[in-house]
C-alpha cells in the first residue's frame, strides 16, 4: 500500500499540464493559481461512485481519465478552457499498481487538455473518485442553461445512445464493441465545443444524464419547450449495427456530448446536429418516424430518485 | 428521499453568504465565479468519509459543519481569504431532516465567513462528503509550507490536544465534556490568524493530522529542523481536569489550530503560544519537563499508512 505521502509524490511527478500560471502545486495546505485578467472563473465538480457510477473492476486507466472526463464535460458546456483540477481519491485496498494506472489515465488526459492537477486529497473507504476542475471564460462569456429563445435550433456535438448500448450489452455479457466500450469508458470532453459556442449559443448543457432529462433541465432554465425529431438524432454506425435503440438515445446517459440551443447557423468546429426546436409551449415533444408527435418525458439518470 | 432537484433546491436557497461576485451560482453545469483583481485563488479539497473520518450516526449538523470548517482550516494555512464552496454529497439513504440538518451545519459556517457554496454533485453510496473550498490572497502574499528559516520561532494559534482527548472518551464510552466535543465536533478554522500572517508568518500548516507529524511536513518542505518544548505545548483547561496527556497534544489530530514559523514577535490576533524553534539541524527535537531532549517522531494520522 502507498502511503499518503508516496500517493502524493505520485501525482506531483505527473501532474498532467506544466502551467506558469500555478503559484504553489501539490503538496501543500492548498494550492495557489494565478487567474488571468479579464477572466471569469469557472468550477465544477463531479463524484464517481464504485457499484454507482461504474462496475467494481473497472480498469483503472479508464477510471481515471473518466473521472476528469466528466466534470471538463461541464467545464466545456460553459464555453470555459479548462487550467485546474484538484482530485480527492478514497481508496479501500488500492495497490500501486492500480493508483499508477488511475494516475496514467487522469494524467494523460489532462495533459491533454492543458490541465495541471494543483492539489487534492487521499483516504481509506470504499472507492469512490471526485474531482474538482476550474477553467476560465471571458468575463461575459459563459454559456449558461437559461438563455434558450423559441426559434432557436437544439443541436448535439455527435451520436447518442453509444454509451448506454456499451452498458446494456455489457450487463448482459454480450460482445461490447470496442469503440462503443470507448464511448462508455473514456469520453472525450467537448471542450473545443464549447469554446466555439462562445458568443454563439444561447444555452447549452453536457449530457450526462440522457437527453430527454438533460434537456428538460435546459428547458426549464429557460422557461421554454422543445420539440425533438426523432428521425435526427445522430447515431454512431456502431450504435445501429449492434442493437442500438431510439431509447437509447432518448434516455440513456453518459454520452457527454453536448446539447445546445443555437439561434442560426451553429459556428464551423461545434459539432453541429440539429435534432430540434426551442418553442415557446411549455413542455417537451418528440416527433416520431411516423409523424405523429407525443410528449417526451424525462427518463434519463436522476441521481436521487424515488 | 428527496430528489436531486430537491437537494439542489435545498441548497440553492440556503448557499451561506450572499456574494456579488458570483455570476452563475448553483443549478447550472459549473459555477462562474469572479475573482477580485490583484488577487490569487487558493483551492484546496478534503473528503471525509464514514467510518474512516466520524462515527456512523454522527449528528449531520456537526457533519456539515467539519466538513467546510476542514477546508477553510486549509485556506487559513496559506493566508487567504475564503470565498467559495463545492459540495459533493454521497448519501446511502439519508432522509430529509438528515440533509436539512447537514446544509444547516454547513451554510450557517458559511456565512459566518462569507464563503458562498456555488454548485456540487449529489449521489448514491456510502456515506462521504467532499468539499472544495476556494479563496484569495494577494499577489505573492500566500503562505507556504517551505519558508521556514531557522531561528524562526514557531507557534501554534490555540490549545492542542482537546479533540483527541475528546475522541478516546467517546471510544470508552466515557462522558466527553461539551467544551471537548465541540472541539471534535464543531472546529473553528483559524481564518482571521491567517489573515494576522500574511507578510509576517514565514511558512504555516494546518494542524490536521497531529502536531508531530505536521510540524514534519512543515520542516521537511522547508528544509530545517526544529525542537518542540513539551512543557509550553497550551492545553485547555478542560483538557487538563479530563485526563489529557502529551501523547495527545503531539500527534492527536484533528486540533484545526495552526503551526507557523515567524522571525520576530507575532502579529496581534493571530493566536500565538510559542511551542519551539526552527532549526537548521534537520531532524525533530523534543524537550522533555526534566530538561532531556529525546528525538520526536510523526506519530500523528497518515492517511494510506501502511
Amino acid at each position: 500500500m502507498p502511503s499518503e505521502t508516496g500517493l502524493i509524490d505520485l501525482f506531483a511527478r505527473a501532474a498532467g499540464a506544466a502551467r506558469d500560471d500555478v503559484v504553489i502545486g501539490i503538496g501543500d495546505d492548498a494550492a495557489v493559481l494565478r487567474p488571468a485578467p479579464g477572466q471569469e472563473l469557472v468550477a465544477c465538480t463531479d463524484t464517481l461512485v464504485e457499484g454507482v457510477h461504474f462496475a467494481a473492476g473497472v480498469d483503472p486507466v479508464s477510471l481515471g481519465h473518466k473521472a476528469l472526463a466528466v466534470n471538463l464535460s461541464d467545464l466545456a458546456a460553459m464555453g470555459a478552457d479548462p487550467a485546474w483540477a484538484l482530485l480527492s481519491l478514497t481508496l479501500p485496498h488500492a495497490d500501486e499498481g492500480w493508483v499508477v494506472g488511475f494516475a496514467t489515465g487522469f494524467t494523460d488526459l489532462a495533459a491533454r487538455f492543458g490541465v495541471m492537477l494543483v492539489g487534492g486529497d487521499t483516504g481509506r473507504g470504499a472507492l469512490s473518485v471526485t474531482v474538482q476542475a476550474l477553467g476560465q471564460v471571458p468575463v461575459g462569456m459563459a454559456i449558461g442553461r437559461n438563455g434558450a429563445r423559441p426559434g432557436d435550433g437544439l443541436y448535439v456535438t455527435g451520436p447518442l445512445g453509444d454509451a448506454a448500448l456499451a452498458l446494456r450489452l455489457g450487463r448482459a455479457a454480450a460482445a461490447v464493441p470496442m469503440e462503443l466500450r470507448a464511448r462508455l469508458d473514456r469520453p472525450e470532453p467537448r471542450i473545443g465545443s464549447g469554446l466555439a459556442l462562445r458568443g454563439q449559443a444561447h444555452a447549452a448543457i453536457d449530457l450526462s444524464d440522457g437527453l430527454s432529462t438533460d434537456l428538460a433541465r435546459l428547458a426549464a432554465a429557460s422557461g421554454v419547450g422543445a420539440t425533438i425529431e426523432a428521425g435526427a438524432l445522430p447515431a454512431s454506425g456502431v450504435f445501429l449495427e449492434s442493437g442500438g435503440t431510439e431509447e437509447m438515445q432518448l434516455d440513456g446517459g453518459d454520452d457527454y456530448e453536448l446539447l445546445y440551443a443555437c439561434p442560426g447557423e451553429p459556428p464551423a468546429g461545434a459539432g453541429a446536429f440539429r435534432v430540434g426546436t426551442v418553442e415557446a409551449d411549455p413542455g417537451l415533444r418528440l416527433v416520431r418516424a411516423d409523424g405523429t408527435t407525443v410528449p417526451l418525458e424525462p427518463r434519463g439518470y436522476e441521481h436521487f430518485g424515488s
